[in-house]
């Protein structure tokens, strides 16, 4: 107070903007309408129908009553419509909710009854289990139906259809901008493994910063290639709707995360960029090489929810795509910490580069700090690699808070850090590592087993696909580690060999007791659902 | 109001911290602390080294009293204290102020009144015009002496010397963050051409979010190599020290912008990023072939403060050095307007390419928006590349205002907008061109003559190494158009020649009815200073 700099110096219209990524589609409509935006089979869209088409989904929306502060959900695979979502819905002040497409009528109701949701948007694909979904809702949301070409299947169940309803809108409708850049921009609700499902609310700043740390971080030039792998519906598709409108890209649209689709759309289109779990790398590789689509320029993909093993980094770079490991929740907008590489490690042993990539890392450049600590006394533990703490982190791109829900959000807040509730240890030169969520610890015979470190030892079995690891009660040691394990094709290996090989590589005890094998349950983004296995593990106990 | 979003979401330490650019330091130095950060003839210091270095400036300087809000001022070239000082002095909570060193003691006594600085840093260079202006003030502010080794000459005048008192500071001192992002970080006098130089007070949000557009705007990867050509003085680097903390490149210092020393730095240290005045890129490929150090690796420098003329973009290009045209002033954080480029342009020939890139383009993705509007009225006038208006700019990248100057600074902001006083187009592709500063206008019996239009012509003359036309007063037109040329060495072309030139390129009465040949005065950064060419033409008339 009172130095010279207080006075007579004050925000106003000039020099103060609400930060939101609108602004993105806003400038790269201005910069380059002409440029192509959107590729859907046979459908492309320029950077300046996306803005209209955006706008006019925006004005339909405040027609029908849509104001500030209400909800819009969104139940869609990877299609135009979804992009669109990304900008149109906030753009008529409301608040974007991307439904998860895997989840049943009784999950959707739920979300749609808590996040009071005054209009949904529909792909054919998923609007039986929307309608099942509205049946038991006692105020009935706008239904919105969106009538893909590319859709196989599904009922019509809404009121108007998307074409229609954008034909309503006025492409010079005066949009929204939030007044204040805390104002909401999205609802995503985590699929938690207990309990219900809590609304994480994020904010126009945190998008708006996010989206940019993407392009920091990964290097992204102007104008990329980036297909549409990951879901949109998982954490706004981690920033990246708005950071490909930050820098002019293309969105190469996906229904479904197969591999070969994945790599015609990548030789096809000169796809430079994508995301994905490492679950889709490993669907990737493999593809058999005589049924590989090919393609010669570089490709990078930036990776999270899982540490990448070394088979995967290695098939990926024999394919020419580098990969990115980064690490978020959706609680921080998506993947906000990343492995900070650097140059001089392209040079180690694959074995080496792997176990560096593997790592969680280091904060976005957009994201404040992270630490490693006690979460009790929030006490930061040494960079030693071995004290295991939680990771908490702190910055602007943190969420709002869970929708109607204080006492968690307070909870996850305690200290001023957000609490993760990964479990990892920090590297003597900064980085952290994950070692293991929480829950995710066994404790056999009173010593912890990071199940992390059993499935790394599984992974490096050449006839192992996927491996996870869990608890299963035990009369005479609390718990013991089960792993369910997904065999490679052709692979007539038996648990006992798994078993054996896991105790050549680990401590006895920290060896799985069982092995089962079969497909994982994974969620829609590709990770295994572990909550799923521990029911399984309990039931075999 | 009353949305279900605005309760129990507020903003808390954990997901809301002031934005600031001293973040991108703690986050490098903590992610990259080995890398090398400066190169200073032979001194090399990391990351690390650089984060200390900092945090000690701020300790030292908070135990001598500095304080939130107060004036730091810094006289030097480009070295590596000015580095520290553009994190160490906002660490202590003080305001950076960077001295042009083209001033004199008159000019920098005024500055150092008006801003009232509590501490100077000088290079040994400058001491002297530094001793003379502290001589007339009544308040002396604490002299601490950068003796750097480098420097050829000047005593030491001050209390300490830098080294010694970087060793008074602490380096686990908890430094200074600012707690409003709305805080000042700089202070930067504009050169005002009448009149006294006017204090443009700068932001921490507006610098870090300028930092961020500078990288993203010319895609700048990961630990670039940058050289110091583009002085730290003006608009505190255009931001480049914070976007290279960002990115952990290395700043390659330069105290003196020569054409030799500049290209042995390129090819020295493998250069990958400049800035520079088109006057810095002339002085480059003037130098004869024979005595050019030479380089092999691609080189992108960003120019701004003129348009680059075709043969200039087509020299570079010969040396292998990409050319980013931007345009700003102090008030928006130097550039954060660019010439948005095309790749499909890249196929035009040099003439179009050269006509294309000297256009002023549009906003940075972290600036708002810029419009060319009537000025009394803020109409938007029509994108037909004919409609002359001012250029207009709004956005985060906008300073706070002019210090101790209420008037002018509501002034500059009137209707909201920040009133740049450059004249200039829109051209139908929504670029903006500038045809002038408003008072380069020639107004000749009634007509508007461009002298950047005038220029354009004399500067494809084979003959003109540097022109500027200003309006010489004239009893019968008002004004007519005069041109001061600079001509490549060993021409002997003659004025009349340059004429007659003019004449067959531009309409009768735009070409130059007088051309004076000689050496062109430039301001520090190398822009051509027209207020003394019109007092000269004032005179001749």
């Amino acid at each position: 107070m009172g130095s010279i700099y207080d006075t007579d110096l004050d925000r106003n219209d000039a020099n103060h903007v609400p930060l939101s990524p609108i602004s993105f589609l806003t400038r790269t409509a201005r910069a380059y309408p002409e440029k192509l935006a959107v590729i859907h089979g046979s459908l492309r869209h320029s950077w300046g129908e996306v803005y209209e088409r955006s706008v006019r989904l925006a004005s339909a929306l405040s027609k029908r009553g849509v104001k500030r502060g209400d909800t819009v959900a969104v139940m869609a695979p990877n299609i135009p419509a979804f992009v669109e979502a990304h900008f149109g819905v906030p753009m008529s002040g409301a608040v974007l909710n991307a439904l998860n497409i895997r989840l049943d009528a009784e999950a959707i109701a739920f979300i749609l009854k808590h996040g009071e949701a005054k209009v949904i948007l529909v792909d054919r694909e998923f609007s039986s289990v929307i309608a099942q979904a509205v049946e038991t809702l006692e105020t009935k949301p706008l239904i919105i139906d969106i009538d893909d070409p590319l859709a196989e299947q599904g009922d019509l169940i809404g009121e108007i259809e998307y074409e229609a309803f954008l034909k309503e809108g006025d492409p010079g409708f005066e949009f929204h901008r939030p007044t204040d850049e805390w104002d909401a921009i999205a609802l995503n609700y985590t699929s938690g493994t207990t309990g219900d499902p809590k609304g994480v609310v994020t904010h126009h700043r945190g998008a708006y910063l996010n989206a940019l740390g993407n392009a920091m971080e990964w290097d992204l030039p102007h104008f990329p290639v980036y297909l549409w792998t990951l879901p949109m519906f998982h954490c706004n598709g981690w920033c990246f709707p708005w950071t490909i409108a930050a820098k002019a890209g293309v969105n190469v649209c996906l229904r479904r995360v197969e591999p070969f689709a994945i790599l015609s759309a990548i030789s096809e289109h000169k796809v430079s960029h994508l995301c994905g779990a490492p679950i889709v790398m490993s669907l990737m590789i493999q593809l058999p090489e005589k049924e590989r689509p090919t393609f010669d320029h570089p490709v990078a993909m930036m990776t999270a929810g899982a540490s990448p093993p070394a088979s995967v980094i290695s098939g990926m770079e024999a394919m020419g795509v580098t990969v990115t490991h980064t690490y978020g929740l959706t609680e921080v907008y998506g993947p906000s910490i990343a492995c900070a590489w650097k140059p001089e490690w392209d040079e180690l042993p694959l074995k080496e580069r792997a176990r560096l990539k593997a790592r969680q890392g280091l904060p976005y450049i957009t994201q404040e700090d992270l630490m490693v600590a006690n979460p009790e006394t929030l006490e930061p533990l040494p960079w030693d690699g071995e004290s295991l703490g939680e990771i908490m982190i702190r910055g602007n791109a943190v969420m709002k808070g869970y929708l109607k829900n204080p006492a968690t959000t307070e909870k996850s807040f305690a200290g001023g850090w957000f609490h993760t509730g990964d479990l990892a240890v920090t590297h003597p030169d900064g980085h952290v590592e994950i070692k293991d969520r929480s829950k995710d610890i066994i404790i056999s015979g009173g010593e912890n087993i990071s199940s992390v470190e059993v499935e790394d030892v599984l992974y490096s079995h050449p006839d192992v696909a996927a491996a996870a690891v869990v608890a299963k009660p035990d009369a005479k040691w609390g718990e013991t580690p089960c792993a369910f394990i997904e065999l490679k094709s052709g692979s007539d290996v038996t648990p006992e060999a798994i078993i054996a090989y896991a105790r050549e590589h680990l401590a006895h005890f920290k060896a799985p007791r069982l092995v089962v094998f079969g497909e994982l349950p994974k969620t829609a983004t590709g990770k295994i659902q572990k909550f799923m296995l521990r029911k399984r593990a309990r039931e075999m106990g």
